[in-house]
């Protein structure tokens, strides 16, 4: 036995406990099976947020107004622009962010907070006022994409859960973007639910399309945001039967002739031959899940041809991401299927964004800017306003961040016609505008992004690495006169 | 106008749409509010799934009983072993994994399936038997850490969830181990919910401290798991108050002196003088989340110690992961917290994971093992068995992989001292075995994790990058005489 062992105090018999009998005997199953999720989202919270509010509710700071900004520090590596993504899924979360008993009864037995910090959270509401970028909006380093304003108390609780929804789904909605804008005018569908967590597949789903993609292989996000789904079979299918044809002419008797047959299973000249006799030449598409699918896709695309298949599409999968799309540009490919690479972020799973308090009351009622000063994380106090300036030709040149007096900045609009504001209302003394929920809110993001990006300068579209499409500048309103 | 706009039908006028009126006025919010998660998990599935089980059910092929194995073909570049998580949450999701109105309308709605497989659906239930490593095992290529066996029609239809619950789990398990082993005696704690999809953050936490963690920010994940939960501040709680002095004194007040205050949010030196003072020397703990941690934790122990704090810690975050952890080895540091890095799996995101059809019955009813031959992606027909090998010191030396006819390699155990199995039965004809599920199972798969990983030959816990800790070696059951 090793002296690590003997540290956990592990014995190493013949029977290994782990198989047999490590804290006791197999227990029968809770009488009601445990809930896999929760609606309630109050808990997806880190504890400080909570310890923190039970020290403001007792000094009486909890209740003093404040503004909360979200924004990303610098964009991954390279990277030209982002896409902000999950402002509908914040949105929808909030009226379900509410402590019932069996919050509050899990909050006291673990005592994570006082009694009157446990009065305070089973009344709690959002009544606060938040403001943002729209969905589907392209936002560059320090742009205030979302902005919470409200108590102390009633901001500072929803910091865990607003960051993490703007972190993952912005960052598949930057990744996606990338993709679609590498794909041109083809179709790129979402395939990666299973390379994801299985609710964070719904959102890298969502946050796909509002990235450009055209429907995505995952059910509950079809049911939940009227997306388009897409699929047909996959490698098992073939092998459950006894040849490939018979998988394939099952395939087309219950789906159609218009299905997409997967022809790489054994070999893909025999399967394309096989597929072309079994659905003939109207067959919707043939799948390419493997090997080198440039070379491929034009063998298949002459050989299909050649059997008279010449509106039978090509579809490509297998571990592509921006930079595999575009080296596919020139190949006979109709349809991308991208799945790991979209839902971890094509490298930057996480976007991220931070959620910083920039103004609250001072003891007289007075929004003050506040600011750390923390080695490389220092931040700019005080609410922003931002805009967009843009060119005699209609592409955006410049991010604006507009600082200065609070009032001030709260009331400023722009007054050149250059100017596009950025900061929408989203939720109005509690109340979510609609617009940004739901399906009606993803067609929306999904429309917004297509328009925003193509407004960005050309060369924010290219992969090479390179700085921020446009740069930001700053406006202080205290400079202006008058 | 830039052809781009023109092309998507973009108008360039004053007003922006998007902040205006994109497709219509704001309507008002749905009666009943958006779920932001819904209990059920069945639609948690790719649109594949239930495409070919309508095919399989219509030539009958949906009934041949059918062996699925789970296993990744490689570690992420440079990784020695991987470790399995999310056992407990597959077992947990089963249950859940049923189809009901909701799922059944929308199916039926948007055509996905037919009227035969709404029907087969509406009745499903799980009836078959799962197998697999133990959570918290470590597992190498080709590992089959979850066999699935039923009809191909219950098997295939849990392919996505079980992919993405064991993909994502086990990459964040992975990256904890990691941690964890650089961090050695000192505690690790996880602070990345905010980085992370708000669910996923949960099985994150879960996954952390399946790996070694010591605790969890998450407070979700300590309801469902039992947990410890961690926290005490912000920055954000310091900038509310009107000084630093106001805010430290306000937290000890409501938390007690044994809470860790946030000493950098102006000037650490200052902070830290500052906290002694309003906290004595009885203060639990100071936290760095800035700057050069090396340096800075030596000088603060040095300051903590001369104002006669010797037993207040230090715990550091801010960016840490395995090699930042590993640095601090050297510096008085006594906790470390960790976000981004540990709920992205340290640069492996997903696990690449894959489940596949390995036999299936003939149509006489005979278990055939099955393979595809597609490039890059060949696979080991037939069901597996696992065990590992030990040398005489303890430490393992082989994981051996057994092959052969069905029936002996089901039936197979090991029968010489130095091989231990690894497959576990977790479902038995449907029925879940409890000691691996909910808090109960996650303590298990811990204790699991820190015996299995002291067992691994001491070269598998350096960072540095190396092949997997031991090989996996081949053996055939029919090249053995009876």
């Amino acid at each position: 036995m090793t002296d690590e062992l003997r540290s956990i105090g592990a014995p190493l018999t013949d029977s290994w406990p782990a198989l047999d009998n490590v804290v006791g005997e197999p227990r029968p199953l809770p009488a009601a099976p445990l809930p896999a999720v929760r609606p309630s989202v109050a808990l997806l919270t880190d504890r400080y947020e909570l310890t923190m509010l039970q020290a403001a509710l007792a000094d009486g700071t909890a209740h003093r107004h404040c503004v909360f900004e979200v924004f990303t520090r610098r964009l991954p590596a390279g990277r030209r622009y982002g896409v902000l993504a999950g402002t509908g899924r914040v949105l929808e979360a909030l009226p379900h962010f509410v402590f019932e008993d069996a919050e509050l009864a899990y909050l006291e037995q673990n005592a994570v907070v006082d009694r009157r910090t446990l009065d305070y959270l089973a009344n709690y509401r959002f009544t606060g006022t938040i403001q943002g970028y729209v969905e589907g909006e392209v936002f560059f380093p320090g742009s205030p994409v979302l902005q919470v304003e409200g108590s102390f108390a009633e901001a500072v609780l929803l910091e865990t859960l607003i960051l993490s929804i703007l972190n993952y789904d912005s960052a598949v909605a930057s990744a996606a973007s990338r993709m679609t804008s590498a794909a041109g005018n083809r179709p790129v569908l979402e395939m990666g639910s299973r390379r994801a967590s299985e609710q964070a597949a719904v959102a890298a789903a969502r946050a796909a399309v509002i990235g450009g993609f055209a429907g995505t292989s995952n059910l509950e996000a079809g049911m939940r945001y009227g997306l388009d789904t897409i699929g047909t079979a996959a490698h098992a299918f073939t092998l459950l039967h006894d040849s490939e044809r018979e998988a394939f002419a099952s395939q087309v008797a219950s789906l159609g002739a218009g299905t997409t047959l997967l022809v790489d299973t054994y070999d893909v000249k025999q399967g394309v031959a096989t597929a072309v006799e079994v659905a003939g030449t109207g067959l919707g598409a043939v799948r390419l899940d493997s090997g080198d699918l440039g070379g491929l896709a034009g063998e298949v695309r002459r050989q299909l041809d050649s059997l008279g298949a010449r509106d039978t599409k090509i579809v490509v999968t297998s571990d592509l991401d921006e930079y595999a799309i575009a080296s596919l540009a020139a190949a006979p490919v109709d349809v991308y299927g991208v799945g790991t690479s979209l839902v971890t972020g094509s490298g930057a799973p996480t976007c991220g964004m931070v959620y910083k308090l920039v103004a609250r009351a001072d003891s007289s009622g007075v929004l003050q800017p506040v600011a750390k000063a923390s080695a490389n994380k220092a931040s700019v106090g005080g609410r922003k306003a931002a805009a967009r300036r843009y060119g005699r030709d209609g592409y955006a040149i410049e991010e604006i961040m507009v600082t200065g007096p609070d009032t001030a900045v709260a009331e400023w609009t722009p007054q050149s016609d250059d100017l596009r504001p950025l900061l929408a209302p989203l939720v109005v003394d509690g109340a979510v505008d609609s617009r940004w929920v739901g399906p009606y809110g993803v067609a929306n993001a999904a429309i917004n992004h297509g328009m925003v990006r193509a407004e960005l300068p050309r060369g924010a579209r290219r992969l090479s690495k390179g700085d921020p499409a446009i740069p930001t500048v700053d406006l202080r309103l205290d400079d202006l006169p008058d």
